[in-house]
């Protein structure tokens, strides 16, 4: 019963591409919807070589303003209006951003096809700045040089699955059905109660994402992000770079595992790695000496969002 | 006696990448020089994909402000400040630019290592907006939707080779040397003469690259770019599609053809290429009835821009 939700890493390179990696994106499938994260310079011919859905896009979120995290962005959404994109587009970025891609779209004299929603993210505290009925997305602010968060998508929706068969023994309408996905019980009169544990049968538990793109260590997001299923926490260097990685408030492998195993996640993937490291086993085997349930993050490759027993990476 | 002059196609796609060709980028080295001719998005992917030096370039020149044509350049100049670049570059393009790459670059409260010039093109004349003592580039006004010009780039320099035995044997001195270089003739005082061709050897003639970039079909560049030893000239579509290619202020192959015929240009290199094209052989063919050196720009290919006698091409 479950639906998919997973991740694919468009770009998972710090500040500059590289020979084999590009800047920050990740293609979030959860059930028919597509989110993107982040959306580095040559974010639409990844998605193009990954063989996904463009204008299947219907939330793109951005972190920050530095450019390998929305370089990306003017290109990509002057690419959907090419191709007749119709279906609005909601955008979830830090203030200024609506102004710049604007500017940009402006300087072409072109028009779009489609119309832009633009939230603008806070980052003095959390919020649940997005509401599906399947599924949320909740932002964590982070420490970073200018203002940056990081994003959780928590799927939503029916917790109980109705076992018809039982609601129609016991004459419940079929108007109360929806209620009773959500776990609501019955009340034929005010007597009597008939449990939701008898009508439904239980479905998995929801999921969550976290995606921690640009932050120095810090334990403030591990309330937030505790219990996720899957978190991908930035681990621009390694420890005995430490220095440099405060010093540009970024992570290093060690810290990201630390906080993933402070917050007890599912599973940890590393990613935004300096360009410094062609060969990036030393990143990982740095990160499972603190959480064993560490695993590089590679572009191309698709990461699952699952609970443990589910677990199937790549 | 030759100094290399050469054009690599970092991208040739019109509006969108496909999964074979980037949007527009050129990159020219003529002699020590190197420099881009328009930054499409993921032209700093390509510099590094084929080899190319990144912080060579001295000048960049924008045709115009579709994306297709400049998306790439704020990544391009963030990766060239996050290798430190010291030296100055220059930039050529519209008004507009500069307000764009300067809102993009202190949304990220980033400082470069480096400084940028602006130079801004007009679409009114033609002009020589740069010249250094090797090469000189000079605008041409295009007939596109929005402000949109090509360039010229020309080598400058010496035309002559000083014979040293001669000169020393007639008594001139090395001071006139660079003179001579230059063409003049010596005067050793008011009734002597020593013609220029005495003292010297010719030096071979010099070569000039038109490169245009997103035009309607418009025979007022023709004396602009008349005898010019390469000639790009975009060909987004084929004549069955001339309508749309009016329409949209674009050029087909024929016309581009026709053009290179008209301005009795060495060799024709066709680019800009609609996303529907997978195959471009057709537009070659039909090129090539009008001008029978026409050759298709490639991605990644690096074409010579020579005198017919030498003319070496990828």
């Amino acid at each position: 019963m479950y639906s998919r939700f997973d991740v694919t890493i468009l770009g998972n390179s710090s500040a500059t591409p590289t020979k084999d990696r590009d800047p920050s994106s990740q293609y979030v499938r959860l059930g028919p919807h597509s989110i993107l994260l982040d959306c580095g310079e040559g974010t639409q011919s990844r998605i193009h070589e990954f063989g996904l859905k463009l204008q299947k896009i219907s939330v793109i979120c951005i972190s920050h303003l530095h450019g390998d995290h929305f370089f990306g962005l003017p290109g990509l959404i002057t690419t959907m209006s090419l191709y007749r994109r119709i279906d609005p587009l909601l955008i979830i970025g830090p203030e200024g951003l609506r102004d710049i891609l604007m500017s940009l779209i402006a300087a072409g004299d072109s028009e779009l096809s489609f119309n832009i929603d633009f939230l603008t993210t806070q980052t003095n505290q959390s919020e649940v700045i997005f509401k599906h009925q399947d599924f949320q997305i909740q932002t964590v602010p982070l420490n970073h040089r200018i203002p940056c968060t990081g994003f959780i998508i928590k799927e939503l929706g029916p917790i109980r699955r109705v076992n018809v068969d039982a609601c129609q023994e016991r004459n419940i309408p079929i108007s109360f059905y929806e209620s009773l996905k959500f776990g609501y019980d019955y009340f034929p009169n005010n007597e009597l109660r008939i449990p939701n544990s008898e009508v439904t049968w239980p479905l998995p538990e929801k999921r969550f994402y976290a995606y921690i793109s640009d932050t120095k260590y810090d334990e403030d997001i591990i309330p937030l992000i505790s219990g996720a299923d899957l978190l991908y926490h930035e681990a621009t260097f390694m420890s005995d770079r430490q220095d440099r990685a405060t010093d540009t408030f970024h992570s290093t492998a060690k810290q990201a595992a630390i906080i993933a195993k402070k917050a007890n996640v599912g599973q940890l993937l590393l990613g935004h790695y300096s360009a410094r490291y062609s060969d990036l086993t030393p990143l990982l085997e740095e990160a499972k000496c603190e959480f064993f349930d560490s695993e590089l993050s590679l572009q191309g490759e698709t990461y699952s969002v699952a609970k443990d027993e589910l677990k199937i990476t790549k």
